[in-house]
């Protein structure tokens, strides 16, 4: 069997810590000695052994002499965990296989360094590419310091988000909202502007299980949150940042808002606004530097327009509803001034198209434009 | 082998017939003997002869006592050419598969009838649907007296036909176009809007051989055609109709513009309007009549809001081009009042989803609203 054959069956393994493990990496380990699978495991949930550890404990047969197959570098420094390097030198382990390297330049090739002055064999960049996109969250993150953004929104096969009058309950069936509830397991962050909030009233959970729920962050840069909404009402159990405007925080009635919304349980997060709008850059820099790694924008039209105008998202989910609305007046997934000629248009790269009941789910990813520094994930 | 494998076999060789033998069916026949094909026809070209007769005269070895196998029901009267009931009966064909009947009710069945009546076995429904959506524009016009009208657009990812300021090319890539050429060579007819003459200044030729270009329709209630247009160019050597209000050919003006666009060589359609809108749903009733089965509809946003408020429309081409343009003011492709409810949108049915180059192509059947009548194809 080949080394990749046994990546694949660590990269499996690896997405079965999906939504338990953040703000770590999913990582999976497989133990092969003779060309026989001995030992698995992977990260199971943050704060708990990490995959090598698990792998190891999970042999039964002898390890000495064996090859361990990781998805990503093992770390040498203590975190929440011992180092990994340690107990896989402590096990006799005699060559260890690597997906790719941690993304973190502090500690890059360093777990790889110790293993190798241990007479340990390593053999990297297996499957690399699979290796990094099981994580790209995590390795966008660490490389620019801002989360990796996707954006969703479902229109019809004409291309509006609502009714002329604003109606929008259903644009997509039933398949495409629960696919959507699975993206909010997979996103750390999802993000909407206050008008969706004050408009439909939404929960913004991962409904399965709360725990997994993501990060609920508002783009409110009037401080408009209704004290009232399902949204205040949950802010002490599910994280929830206000996103507002810096110049509103030096006002005194910025300054009472912002204390009746802590008191309901949000975390308020200041931010420069021109004209009344947040300078988005530097709020996805703010979440960025809180830790959030991945942000899912769920917005309306005008936030989704500000956040596509400034190049600040990678990644697109477009869900088409059998239906037809019309209506010059509908809105349309993104408003705002929009581009004047076509050359200016966004381009970008179809990645996945699927079948989602009776809609059609089109997935994108962000071309990356001339002098923009975007990972290339 | 069964019946159905003959018949598919058949099925193939009426689609040879593609865009040459309208406005007559495509048709196909194979003649089977002893398990054994020994002759294939279909029907090649309009006034040429009918699938049997081309299945026959393919024969090299014997027919007598052989089974003939036709998509559709054979013909039993004069036309352009005799009937072919007659040269079946004298051919000695034992049996006679059939795809489906002849949907002209004034015929449906009376070609059976006569070759039961001299001994002949005649299976019927053999890959009935198939045989009916071959020919689902013939059928439609036969049975509904209308065209079958599909509508074709190219939107953007966010639902834009053009930017705000109007520029629309390209909205999809070259696949895309290509393909829909090959739609203009399905569609007997192919319709616009005056304002998209106007503005884009179009042939809608089908441009690999010009003889097989649609006639082409344009909506035009006060007869703005300029007489300059690419398409007044060459209104002489390709049938196009302008369709204009009824009102206008009762005034001066209206008869001398009349006269000038008769001279270029236009057919002239007047059909009742209403505040300057023409009654759709009677020019295409006035289409039908002049023996007109199926228009592809490439209208601007205002056209297709039209067609599609009036339930005119059977089937939806919906081109998707992996760009962003954004803008509340941009073009979508179905403008006008819309509906307000999510409860009034049209519903469609899903029929093919197929990725073309970086384009994708969503296809769609417009689904029959209670009290419609119409043709379940």
């Amino acid at each position: 069997m080949t080394h990749e054959h046994y990546m694949k069956i660590a990269l499996e393994l690896a997405i079965q810590g999906l939504g338990r493990v953040r703000p770590n990496p999913m990582v999976g380990a497989v133990i092969v000695n003779e060309n026989k699978i001995i030992g698995k495991g992977y990260h199971e949930k943050f704060g708990e052994p990490h995959a090598e550890i698990n792998a190891l404990r999970s042999c039964v047969d002898e390890v000495k002499g064996a090859t361990l197959y990781v998805t990503l570098e093992p770390c040498c420094h203590y975190g929440k965990t011992p180092p990994c390097t340690e107990a896989i030198i402590r096990s006799g382990i005699k060559r260890v296989v690597i997906g790719t390297r941690d993304p973190n330049p502090l500690v890059s090739g360093k777990g790889i360094e110790i293993l190798k002055t241990q007479g340990i064999e390593v053999v990297e960049a297996i499957l690399q590419e699979e290796c990094m996109m099981v994580n790209r969250f995590f390795f966008h993150h660490m490389k620019m310091k801002m989360p990796y953004v996707a954006m969703k929104y479902a229109m019809t096969a004409d291309g509006k988000i609502a009714t002329k009058t604003g109606e929008s309950k259903w644009i997509s069936g039933e398949g495409s909202r629960r696919y959507v509830q699975q993206l909010r397991r997979q996103y750390q962050g999802i993000m909407v502007g206050i008008g969706t909030v004050i408009k439909d009233n939404p929960l913004l959970t991962y409904k399965a299980d709360l725990n997994q729920s993501p990060i609920r962050i508002i783009c409110d840069s009037q401080l408009r949150m209704p004290l009232t909404s399902q949204i205040a009402e949950t802010a002490k159990h599910i994280k929830t940042y206000v996103v507002f405007s810096k110049e509103l925080s030096e006002t005194r009635t910025g300054l009472s808002k912002r204390k009746a919304l802590e008191r309901k349980g949000f975390c308020l997060l200041d931010v420069p606004a021109k004209a009344g709008h947040l300078d988005l850059s530097l709020a996805f820099r703010a979440l960025g530097a809180l830790g959030i790694q991945s942000v899912l924008v769920e917005g309306g039209s005008t936030l989704n327009e500000a956040v596509i105008r400034k190049g600040l998202a990678q990644y697109l989910y477009t869900f088409i509803g059998s239906k037809i609305l019309g209506g010059h007046e509908a809105l349309t997934p993104i408003g705002g001034n929009g581009v004047e000629s076509m050359s200016d248009a966004r381009a970008l790269d179809l990645v996945k198209i699927k079948k989602i009941e009776e809609d059609v789910l089109l997935e994108y990813r962000f071309r990356k434009e001339t002098g923009q520094c975007l990972l290339a994930l």
